[in-house]
């Protein structure tokens, strides 16, 4: 079958053998998996996160010289289920989704990056854990079950952030994760929510994802827009970008004795004024994915509707077409998020 | 009288104007007047806290040009009430505290510090607003009574970062705000206090205001130590340092999911890694200073017995001993607390 590997720090398109599911798989094609920002941080940037989530202790055994089927953002469809996967929640024929872990009989592994098993998603076919699959629910649609996993991730930043509706929100950055944020204030009621970005067609989708106001940096202070778009309510600051310069973006942006939630991953050293922090007795949490619940929640809040991802939805191409994808996404006027469909066209086309 | 001055840097000590009360001002004789790690970066990093403090739009109007005379952690015996000042709750003779801040026509003024008004503890005598003034109660003495402001910095930092007694704690730092942390710790019930700090004599006052274990970080690692100690209890980690390189190196100690108080003081940029305060997704807290009712327990605390300051008060000397103090200061072997006592010894003498 065609799939897109990554192969130190380049991502090549070619025939692999197809999967075979093994003891509690289920061999499942492919419906569609979005391309993440953190796709290019796999690419790029897989020595860094290696090293440092063995500085943590985490139990990730991956060594970065080898290569891996990337994609993890999927829906796709039961083909057969591999043995000792009697009680599964899932039959041949279902559309489902899953966190990208594998259950393997040496632990939990990552699906489509940083994994030992040559497992992933932009692919014709892969294996999941059968017991860890879920079942769209409500006749959603494979491409907005798609969303799931970004989705989860900004319900998770949002729930690291307590943020209550009796505050506002300003969002630094409408990528994805960015989008995802402004989604899961607006499903919690938050009413102010405040979008930056230098991109017309990013700030664009933040509205129409709820975004009360989406204002572009090089023109306007998004503290500024706050102020005129409520001005009464504490905003929590997200920064949903990631990169060096960042950190100290929202600590200057946030209020005194405010919160600054960081789920935008930067991969780089970087530089703060810890003084302004202190002056400003601001607290900064961190946040990193989500955890299980958050995530199955997340495809009961998409299939109900309470959020609508469509308007993220710009694009879809086939497995050949994923590094062309990954260079489209280089534009934000572009697309936001690209879907890869096995059988899609070959390069990235507008949905 | 004679003042120990700030003058653009430099620390003088010379024969100024006696104060005269003004409306709502106390006359008071100083009795004590500790010496503050933050003098030193009054002294020396004014212009970086008053641009800071500018930038986050709070009411300092403090000129970095201008002289001032230092000294902020006092008790003082109250001589005369200026007018305007029936119904204060101090009488002369009475021996007091008060946060170090005045209140002028203009506003509040910071007092031995950043301040416009002329008036500072490290002095014979000083003016404060006489409805801000404590009476020590419980027949506590005077030099004890001086450390109500450090340890209030420290209770302030403790609460910030919401500890309970179901956790433990490790404090990088045993000067003065480490030590503060600790015995707040030990008073709020926290059993494992682990603390961190390459003075053998800093180490001993730790364990002496009652942290469970102090390493010396050149010979052991402070979380291997809370392993040893406690093992069971999550640890919330303490940086009382506040140099560039210790808020890296609490992101690295601090556990994944921790909590991180920032209660040092560092003045200069500082770099950090992000990721990996994300993969580990930190919550870190930033803490400064304390509030009235903070100030005031604190007072309470020390003078009912809950913390006994007194092994961290190492020395003494006269308005004429300060710039040998703060240079005595500089050796952690040497002292931890130096009270300035107005007819004091020239040089600093051990108490």
């Amino acid at each position: 079958m065609r799939a897109a590997v990554a192969r130190r720090g380049v991502l090549v398109v070619e025939d692999v053998a197809d999967p075979v599911p093994g003891p509690g798989d289920a061999l499942v094609a492919v419906k569609a998996c979005g391309i993440c920002g953190s796709d290019l941080h796999a690419l790029h940037h897989a020595d860094e996160f290696v090293a440092i989530t063995r500085e943590i202790g985490a139990p990730l055994s991956f060594d970065p010289a080898r290569d891996f089927i990337m994609g993890h953002e999927f829906t796709a469809e039961v083909l057969e289920l591999g043995p000792q996967t009697e009680g599964s929640p899932v039959s041949p024929g279902d559309l489902v989704t899953s966190l990208p872990i594998a259950l393997t009989p040496t632990g939990m592994e990552p699906v489509g990056a940083y994994s030992n098993v040559y497992n992933g998603a932009y692919a014709e076919q892969m294996r999941l854990t059968a017991a860890m699959c879920m079942k769209i629910p409500n006749g959603l649609d494979h491409r907005r079950a798609a969303l799931t996993e970004p989705m989860a991730v900004g319900r998770h930043a949002v729930a690291r952030a307590a943020i209550t509706p009796a505050e506002a929100a300003v969002v630094l950055g409408a990528g994805p994760v960015g989008l995802a944020v402004v989604a899961e204030l607006r499903r919690l009621g938050v009413e102010t929510v405040v979008v930056s970005d230098f991109s017309p067609r990013r700030r664009a989708v933040a509205l129409a994802m709820g975004a009360s106001v989406a204002v572009d940096p090089a023109v306007d202070d998004p503290m500024d827009a706050w102020l005129t778009a409520d001005g009464r309510r504490t905003p929590v600051v997200f920064d949903a970008i990631g990169v060096p310069g960042t950190l100290e973006a929202v600590i200057k942006a946030a209020p005194p004795m405010g919160r600054v939630c960081i789920v935008g991953s930067c991969m780089q050293p970087d530089s703060v004024r810890p003084l302004l922090a202190q002056a400003k007795q601001l607290t900064i949490v961190f946040s990193f994915a989500y955890d299980p619940f958050e995530f199955g929640d997340t495809l009961r809040a998409i299939a109900e509707g309470e959020i609508d991802v469509t308007p993220m939805i710009t694009g879809t191409c086939g497995v050949d077409g994923v590094p062309a994808a990954f260079d489209a996404l280089g534009n934000p006027e572009e697309h936001v998020k690209i879907l890869v469909e096995p059988g899609g066209p070959a390069v990235p086309a507008a949905i």
